[in-house]
């Protein structure tokens, strides 16, 4: 039994702090990192993918719209050629940033508006999928089961990799509750960490109706932009640990 | 005898239109390609290095202060660390966008206000050559003679490579006439040329003031944002072949 | 009998040219002034409202979503009440810049995208409708009729004008004809001349299934961004003044 | 006895927090509220701008060089015409965002590397003080003594107005101790506290050799982006009115 841990990391930008990255990188063992368009910047960049590096950490391209001003949660209705080059661009500074660091992007995640835009927008999900077609079409990519974009990156003969949320609620039918309805985020370190472990063990998790999800995840999504959610992600990691879970890359 | 053509081309950017880059990829030998710095966006770049393997002319990447605002025509005065960072966040977008055309980065020559910081500014010149360095040190740099780029570049083990502009006219030093200055812009294509050619073949350019400056120069600058400048490259272009000098890439 | 002609302008940014404003403000009589969010920049700003203020032509904000890397035709979907802080920013700068040239904005056009959405996106007509409502309740508002935009900014008590596209063939029902339709867009001046001329005196166009449309519009758009459209805009103007039409601004 | 306390606010941007706003608007008297070049969007400078609004706090205008990349620390060796157009810019669109909350921009305080430029910089402060002669030229200008922007504001007819900073030495010539040296920053709020109630109570400061330095103040920088920041803005305007100097704005 293994399952991989991915956060969102290299998310400063300017002057601007977010995160605690240093922590998080002896939590996780994938670590999504911002190439510039959403946060991060070539120096958070190269500070970023040295740090996962130094802890054996998989690098994540965390691609996006171009979109400083609304940190990447907008959604931008761009030409799918265009998205394929902007994510290509994202792809080639990081593999640059990180080469001299001998780290290499080994998946990709897609961020924010353009996570959630691919879920059922086929241009821009195939769009994506062109770029990492071009770029290394052995390159996975995290995404949400059930999704578009799993499907065309399947039809594509690329690797999707199904992740869960650990803080987050599930309907019935596999899907992500809404942040708008109640209940919909999970604070509890305790509760995440044992449904992360059911889910690890069994790939079984409690609907927020109560009733069982089979979910197949070959990766849990931690987050650690809070001292609360570093907390939450630790407690998870030794839930796992202690089940006998191992953590690991999924890569 | 051989020279290399060298021209900035995709400087485009969103739906502003600059140069005409197909005209000027049948004459030149090595585009410089801006990387979204200064100008250029990932769909005008992937568009340009498409533009170049085409026609078998090769790619340099034209890196630059971050200034789209400036067109990178004005002095950033960035930590060194930072400006190696942003080299290298260019060198491996354009890297990108270029690979799915079969198109390599070839050599690199960086634009505006940076290639002139750098024939003096010591910090930020090595910090171009760090990240030279990092990225591929067997990328070759265009620069001007004496140089502290020059200088820093052969001291790390790359390879500087001298370029001469066919539209300028140079002091008895062998150093550029400021813009300032009446008679610093050569616009008739004949002189041009015949200058060019000389250079070529004598390794000899005539200064200002008449007095003959010796530059052995591997590479010629031509510009190709207006149909007159188009048209000096072309005659630049047809005086050396017609003077047995095979015009090609220098890399 | 009176009309407007209104034409987009100050859209060239940093080094790159757009439009030839100079001849466009001696054709026109309201000129939209990109704000530095699709086009434009401070001071490209500051030139084109001292060419409209010479030539006593109208200025309009042309106010647009953030986004100088797709020209603003790109949808955001942005949260209302950031886009009612855009549009403010935005309206502002202009102001700032016109003032020391006795320039002040005069009235309203949103750009591209953002212009497009307020047809039907009410939250996003709403947000506009808020800003000129803060900014300065008399400033009218141009726009397309039997628009949200329309209904929302006369319903806050704000004046939306309607304007006519003179390159632009119109359906049966007085909308545009989509681009991607064969003869959406006009190109013969005589016939956009002539057209207009009906419009202006008449208050007819002939629909492109031949039948005529009654159409109440303050306005006509007419573009400078390439010699042609220059030269249509100038026949349309001619035509006007020849059929007794005076061309003057509508505020 | 009376002295204002002024603090930059409004430094967040998109979805990066910075400072405790809503804390230092009950502590100072004068906001520099960032205009969306170094810090601020448009959306938080609408929220800051209601927040000194609701705290009776006086708007001063935080104007910088066009660079989020750098925070507004780095210098640009823009034309000084572009840089008066820049500042007119920001200024607008803080009045625009101020405006509907009953918020008059009261005066302006160049940022980072602007204000740091203009100490010497002849071209860049006359630049600043076009625009601010241009925009109203009855708003005063914050600024150190003995520098070359109050030379010009005074020259101009402006208001320059100076100012200390409560965490940083003095050398016995009354400029600040570089931060490179040791002893440059204060943090014992009490030992702030004291010197700036010696400041403006007596016009002296003990400079770092510890001999006396005469500086005539009207207002008092104090930093909030951090919460020993915040205590010691705290501890300085608590000591101030224990001594019997009133805290109110300078304009």
């Amino acid at each position: 039994m293994h399952v991989d841990l991915n956060s969102d990391s290299g998310e400063s930008f300017s002057n601007w702090q977010m995160g605690d990255d240093a922590t998080m990188m002896q939590i996780v063992t994938s670590a999504n990192i911002a190439c510039g368009f959403h946060a991060g910047d070539a120096s958070v960049m190269s500070t970023t993918v040295g740090l996962a590096a130094e802890n054996n950490v998989a690098i994540g391209a965390h691609v996006s719209y171009q979109d400083l001003a609304n940190f990447g949660r907008v959604f931008h209705d761009v030409a799918p050629s265009d998205l394929t080059s902007l994510v290509l661009y994202q792809l080639g500074a990081l593999q640059a940033l990180g080469a001299p660091r001998g780290a290499k992007i080994r998946y990709v995640k897609p961020h924010g508006a353009l996570y959630n835009t691919i879920v059922t927008h086929e241009a821009h999900a195939r769009a994506v999928v062109d770029a990492l077609v071009e770029f290394d079409d052995e390159l996975p990519i995290l995404c949400l089961p059930n999704s578009v974009i799993y499907r065309e990156a399947e039809r594509a003969g690329l690797r999707p990799v199904v992740e869960a949320f650990a803080d987050r609620a599930y309907t019935p039918e596999g899907t992500l509750v809404s942040r708008r309805e109640a209940g919909a985020v999970i604070t509890d370190p305790q509760v995440a960490a044992e449904r992360m472990v059911r889910l690890a063990t069994e790939g079984v998790l409690e609907a927020i109706d109560g009733s069982d999800v089979r979910l197949q995840a070959e990766s849990i999504c931690v987050h650690g932009d809070t001292p609360s959610a570093v907390n939450l992600a630790r407690t998870v990691r030794e839930a796992l640990s202690n089940a006998g879970v191992e953590v690991q890359a999924f890569v």
